[in-house]
């Protein structure tokens, strides 16, 4: 009986992998669909999002198994819990990936992006995809310290949507109403789904140490790792 | 032991209800204040914004303790699961009326919406605090049919958010583009605001049937409710 539960806590935590996993590589290629106008690879993306939300049934089916026949304790508690409420981020991202696919459906074969503004979004596709990596990363190795530490890359991803701001308020800009409005959504979708990352981080911490951090106590988390890493292993 | 059991899932479903009046209540404040450039009402829901947030804390801490101590089985268990998921929607509910409030203070003592489009937020406003409304009720009654009926309610947003799209991106929008970004984030919050609503339906459905409706399945079920109901008791 306890091999089957613990073989169940373990594929819990996989799918949950497996999701982050698949929500990055949605974001990846969305951005590369955006960027470049894409149009087979922006369907891909929208073809394959049912793969996403299936693991999200399987993962709450999963975790309501585990609730409700192995009645786990403590730690293991927790990280059920917390597997049901990440689930629901994972698959938000999701959702976040398709919705800037269908905007380079929508457009085709326009361009969504006016050029003045393709370089804020490769850099916030790049951090997007990035925190998918990691979210799928801290959910298997557990890691607190690295979970911690998707703070700075959603700081990184908040400047850059705040800059982005910048150039559609300004009065120099010249493409018209309804390119700002693409351009509004689409920034707000990579903000949104590094918020989520970050969500995801904060369940882990709580996980792990069955304490739900504040934004301030990940923070000072975050930095206090950086000051004691000398040769920091992110890539 | 049974007696403080019922009397904690009991406490949950009434905090849960709380909640989603909070956010409920914050919706109407932001609206009132974004129609009218009222800062006072707008520095009101951003003060009192912890309320929800601390009551999220609380209703997260009440679920896990109820599966940590009580091992609840069957619908008292879906009705815990079904709880941590439905404190993530409504806590969203209540950022997404901050967001409107911040809005406000930010164009104070300018109106952030052109009055072409003031109706449609006024619209917008009427249903989501209907929907708020709608969320505490069926948190508090497990009523599947009205939870379903939510989407009628959220198709009603979806039709006022598309034509509203249809302003903005008509070339004759005289506002600029700085109005545009603004209309267009608010009309998103509105939005989105419903669809968590509409989360909170399909959660409180699975409560009570014990199975994830789909979007189709709700669709049925609240036609089949219309059909049936000669006198609709929903205001």
């Amino acid at each position: 009986m306890r091999v089957v539960y613990n073989v169940q806590m373990s594929e819990l935590g996989d799918l949950l992998g497996e999701m982050a996993g698949l929500a990055g590589l949605a974001m990846e290629r969305s951005t590369q669909a955006l960027l470049t106008a894409d149009l087979g690879l922006a369907e891909q993306v929208i073809e394959e999002h049912d793969k996403i939300t299936d693991l999200a049934v399987v993962c709450e089916e999963k975790a309501f198994q585990l609730l409700a026949l192995q009645g786990p304790v403590a730690g293991d508690l927790r990280a059920v819990v917390s597997g049901i409420q990440i689930v629901a981020d994972i698959d938000r991202m999701g959702a976040l990936a398709l919705h800037i696919a269908k905007a380079t459906r929508r457009r085709h074969p326009n361009h969504v992006l006016p050029d003045e503004v393709k370089g804020y979004f490769a850099e916030m596709g790049r951090i997007a995809v990035a925190l998918g990596g990691a979210t799928r990363e801290i959910l298997e190795t557990r890691d607190p310290e690295r979970a911690a530490r998707l703070h700075h890359e959603d700081e990184a991803m908040d400047d850059l949507h705040r800059h982005l701001f910048k150039v559609l308020m300004n009065p120099e800009w010249k493409h018209g109403v309804a390119a700002a409005v693409d351009v509004t959504l689409l920034g707000r979708f990579y903000e949104r789904f590094a918020d989520h990352a970050v969500e995801v981080g904060r369940r882990v911490i709580f996980l792990v140490t069955g304490k739900l951090p504040t934004e301030e106590e990940i923070r000072a988390l975050g930095t206090k790792v950086d000051k004691l890493t000398v040769y920091p292993t992110e890539s």
